[in-house]
């Protein structure tokens, strides 16, 4: 079921329903330009990732800066941003089944789609889906650059299958897909570049592969929010795949980044909005966003601009605070802004974003990507 | 949005798109039989938690078995269920705020609903709303029963709490709600003992206060999959509010029940069902469910009847599993089954229960409350 607004234009903050997913609209649209900004020097476009917002309205403004498009890992994602209106989305991920292929095949229609493939069976069965749909579809090689998940192996393997994909009647050979998801959230700089390196030198290698093939590559992607500037400069990688930068999460908060050139140069603008809803015993509270509202495999949520306030302990539907001695305890009903863990898969939690400014609600959009899971 | 079914009825299991919501349908009715069966010779009344299903279809199942109503957690889920037939319905917890106790107000109109209460905040804003609506409502007062998250303080505090619900005129007390959430999950049947000792002794202590002050207490609530035998079998309690015996899942796996009194009596019924999307290399395999198809604060799922499988780290959209030496890995395109790590939470991620029977689909049953937050 979707859910009614929690909220109507012109509300105060404090007058939203909870738990609420909130935007400060301020910290979100310096987060768009910030990218831009930070980008142009270095040629790399922005395809911003839709993973994190999963909203074909955030998808425009994000296009109406300069992104070149979207990317989304799942079809579901594809088809709610392309029946929204967005143009260029690649979906930066395998996928696999028929009935998925069927529904990413029918998006080239609307849209300029690509997918990506680590394996033979990939080709074999994207190559089935477009023949069915008599459409030439565009398959990017994804190659491990490091995070050990998904991926080829670079080199003579990824090769191997972007000559396969270009030799395909019903294929084209889109370019390279070589992000490295572990290295967004490592802690230092120094860690990060070193990720980094380790992800351009294998990409470079097997572009070289590729271009003595004589194929062309068009996208070579990747870089996230953690990282993005490292790919961006490399002169090897062409797209800019970040997603979080929107947002912003405590765990990303935890990164270390003293040269402004990453996370330090974005804003936390995601808030779940929760009212403290029992306080039975003194110093605790408890809010009314659990592990429904919220989710905790990146730790625990951070309580915004109160310190000595901290999230100790979550259920399904409360959220445990404790709170320092000599400090005054949030009051029963008082709302607080809590910072989620991971910005992802909290904004799946709900079916609404409540933009906020100046401490008023100016617009409600649709997480129209909720639960797109398949 | 409201996702597609990902089946037909009809269909054999293993052409469900993925992810997916699986239920057993033979293990899902072994639950609900076990649960009466032993309920039977104790008094104890079943009025199952709605938590764990969000579904009035299941409720109906619970209750054409003889459970007396439901309890939910939010009033999202009590509208859910109201609105599907359920007749009636307690909220086992406490809620803030004039927006949902008016839409709490309303549902009395067509169910019997009672909501919890742990302060004189609380039973006030109720006050307003029963009298704004003009209707008498129904207040439990929660006590703390061990848990050390929402209820009063047993004895005198909770005793005054009820005598001022029973002197409102626009108020009903309906009783004690005394849940000892933390005892669930204790992996020792003496551990779970104590704790439920404990609130026994705490729950007939307010109890002898309120008997003393005249009141009758209509309604004495509480027990989990992990403890209900001891509260059923206390001469305390009147009503049951186990949930999660439906589905079971890895956590409550954990549990040590030799006595067959707890989880050890119930099976397995729920899983995701996940297909391999990825398998770069050997000894892995990634599947397509991840943070947004699982929750992890419960550790990590477990790869259903495939020893030597492991679920070992999850990202947004892929789970990655390692395969022991010598162990064939699934293989790219397989579908899994996978438990849920918690399975109230991992519920709240579907639209859809794809009924299973003999590996073939028999029904598909809507997640109803599915995001019923607030």
């Amino acid at each position: 079921m979707i859910q009614p607004p929690p909220a109507q234009p012109g509300m105060m903050e404090q007058e939203v329903d909870t738990p609420a997913l909130i935007i400060d609209l301020d910290a979100f649209e310096h987060n768009l330009d910030t990218m831009m900004r930070m980008l142009a020097p270095t040629g790399a476009k922005l395809r911003a990732h839709a993973k994190t917002h999963k909203s074909p309205i955030i998808a425009q403004l994000q296009i109406a800066r300069g992104a070149v498009g979207q990317c989304v890992q799942k079809v579901g994602e594809a088809e709610a941003l392309a029946w929204g209106g967005v143009k260029d989305i690649l979906v930066s991920n395998e996928v696999v089944g028929m009935q998925k292929l069927r529904r990413f095949a029918a998006l080239a229609d609307i849209a300029t789609v690509a997918i990506c493939v680590d394996s033979l069976f990939h080709v074999k069965q994207l190559e089935t889906a477009a023949r069915d749909a008599n459409r030439r579809l565009t398959a990017l090689v994804e190659i491990d650059a490091g995070g050990g998940r998904c991926g080829a192996n670079p080199g003579a393997e990824s090769v191997e299958l972007a000559k396969r994909i270009a030799s395909s009647r019903h294929l084209k050979f889109g370019g390279l897909q070589a992000y490295h998801g572990g290295a967004q959230h490592r802690r230092t700089h120094e860690e990060r570049e070193r990720a980094i390196v380790h992800a351009v030198a294998v990409t470079t290698q097997t572009l070289e592969g590729i271009n003595a093939a004589g194929l062309k590559c068009g996208i070579v992607g990747g870089g996230g929010t953690g990282t993005f500037m490292l790919e961006a400069r490399s002169g090897v990688y062409t797209e800019i795949q970040a997603g979080s930068y929107v947002f912003m999460d405590a765990d990303y908060g935890r990164n270390i980044d003293d040269r402004k050139e990453s996370v330090g140069a974005f804003r936390q603008s995601l808030f779940v909005l929760s009212t403290v809803m029992s306080q039975a015993r003194e110093g605790t509270a408890v809010i009314d966003a659990g592990l429904k509202a919220l989710t905790f495999e990146s730790g625990m949520p951070l309580i915004w601009e109160r310190p000595g306030v901290t999230y100790v302990d979550p259920s399904c539907e409360h959220g445990q605070l404790k709170v320092e001695a000599g400090i005054e305890a949030p009051s029963l009903g008082e709302k607080l802004r809590v910072v989620p863990p991971h910005c992802d898969p909290c904004v799946d939690r709900y079916d609404w974003y409540v933009g906020v400014r100046s401490g008023k609600v100016e617009c409600l959009w649709p997480v129209a990507a909720r639960g797109c899971i398949s």
